[in-house]
């Protein structure tokens, strides 16, 4: 059986620099309506950089929802129109200052799908080359590198604690193994 | 070196059933101002549901911000003050009518740090039965039911791609290697 929820009225809350809110009225499955509340978001692009010794290159930046650092792989917002993989690349020269001569396609993640329509596309990038950073100007963050088998001990720990960072170390664990 | 945001001024854009908007606007490392679109959200547990015979436990159901119906594993929200564990185990018996002999923490995790502050905590069952499903009114799903293998196969063509899952599925791919 195949379900679905068609939008009877939708109201737009919010149209901001980065998220969007619609509160749309559905209709159920059971002939009741309910409310749901709906984030658009333009989508991101997330490259975990690993090494030909297994190590692995990360960005630690501050994050106002937490009140905290996250340790996470290079990632950005994709721009209109903008090319998942070259967004991908263009994140990762401007955050770690790193070029990759081979970048792969992981897969796309819906981060939390119960109120966001966020997609986000992972990659591997491979083949790097260490070079000048170029952050935005309200973007501050430190780059750490740890080896693949660190990594995998910081997501059981709980020190890794972004969905897009462990995603990406356990596909590559995966991988290698 | 570490950095922060401190809040010179919040203000509440909306106070829904699921998550709360508010907007901040913080003060800079380097003097300026900006400001953050933030969601609060009561959290969430999701919880990977594995028999004996490395068979994992989907539920398949509409999400209105993808318009589409998504695999994932048994999940819901937090309510107030309730703990992590005892949702999950609630979930999972309300969703699948499973109920687990076993119940072992995974990891927390971050689904998407720019714009929200929700955590989710990550669970597997072991030693399940089989019972009765008991669904909130307002929810349609069906549950099915794949091997580990398959699951991991289902990642790489793209056909699960629910992060809470897919970290769930790497997670415990990476404990049974």
């Amino acid at each position: 059986m195949s379900f679905g929820e068609k939008t009877i009225k939708k109201t737009n809350i919010f149209d901001g620099k980065v998220i969007k809110l619609d509160l749309h009225e559905v209709l159920l499955e059971n002939g009741k309506t309910a409310e749901r509340e709906i984030i658009s978001h333009p989508g991101g692009v997330a490259v975990i950089p690993i090494n030909e010794k297994d190590e692995i290159y990360f960005v630690k930046q501050y994050r106002k929802p937490y009140d905290t650092e996250v340790l996470e792989i290079p990632a950005g917002k994709l721009e209109r129109g903008e090319e998942p993989e070259l967004c991908g690349v263009r994140e990762l020269r401007e955050e770690t200052g790193l070029t990759a001569s081979k970048v792969t396609f992981i897969t796309e993640a819906y981060p939390t799908p119960g109120y966001t329509n966020e997609r986000l596309f992972l990659y591997m990038a491979e083949g790097l080359t260490e070079g000048e950073s170029d952050v935005d100007e309200d973007e501050f963050l430190n780059v750490h590198k740890y080896s693949l088998n660190e990594a995998i001990d910081m997501i059981k720990s709980g020190e890794i604690r972004d969905a897009k960072t462990i995603i990406a170390i356990l596909y590559v664990k995966l991988l290698k193994s």
